[in-house]
């Protein structure tokens, strides 16, 4: 099954789209290695490759706020993923926003225009 | 505008999600560098970077199947871009499918879980 996704190509990893399977709305991008992919496959909980931490991540392991995988699709081209989730607790940026992508574009400059449903501070304690 | 987006961490590319404005489908996933970006942003027409051909792509140039775009989204680190766009032709992927992600996991394989709308044969002639 995962001899199919073109890791090669991105040195080792995919990136991979992550979508709300009920709502449509696009939650993040984040990338997978292929033991990432096999964790996410065998456990059913969105497991990502942190680029910055260099480690595996399972998305909400801090926050609880973990994705359930209810599809994975694959490109035309094998080297990008779309993971359709249940996301937990409604928020997937770690900005307490829905989706990572709160700012859209207008003539002025970057515009919010979602609402937090949580405060990164009491979430993330140090 | 575009000084917000990270150009470098990517090297000088960031990903950019498409997503079809009504029906929320996601459609492909393309690169920008940031000259490709102002000329999305001044035409209207979506217009990646093809890493593969290295040059400008605007997206429907050969098959008619434009994108105009409705919104730009930037995420909370500022390296992924999501376009929401109408998608002209009903179909973004080359293969001739309404997206390129047209193929889903099962236990048995990959599933293709779309209907072409075009012949690819009949779109790039030679």
């Amino acid at each position: 099954m995962s001899a199919d996704i073109d890791f090669a190509k991105g040195d080792g990893l995919v990136p991979v789209i992550v979508q709300d399977d009920a709502s449509g709305a696009v939650l993040m991008l984040a990338y997978m290695n292929r033991e990432s992919y096999d964790r996410t496959v065998a456990t059913g909980w969105a497991t990502y490759w942190s680029r910055s931490r260099k480690a595996f991540w399972v998305k909400g392991e801090t926050s609880g706020h973990r994705q359930a995988v209810r599809a994975i699709h694959v490109d035309c081209d094998g080297d990008t993923l779309l993971l359709k989730v249940d996301q937990e607790g409604g928020a997937a940026c770690h900005e307490g926003y829905p989706s990572c992508f709160f700012r859209r574009r207008s003539d002025a400059g970057w515009d919010v225009v979602e609402t937090r449903r949580f405060d990164p501070a009491t979430v993330y304690k140090k």
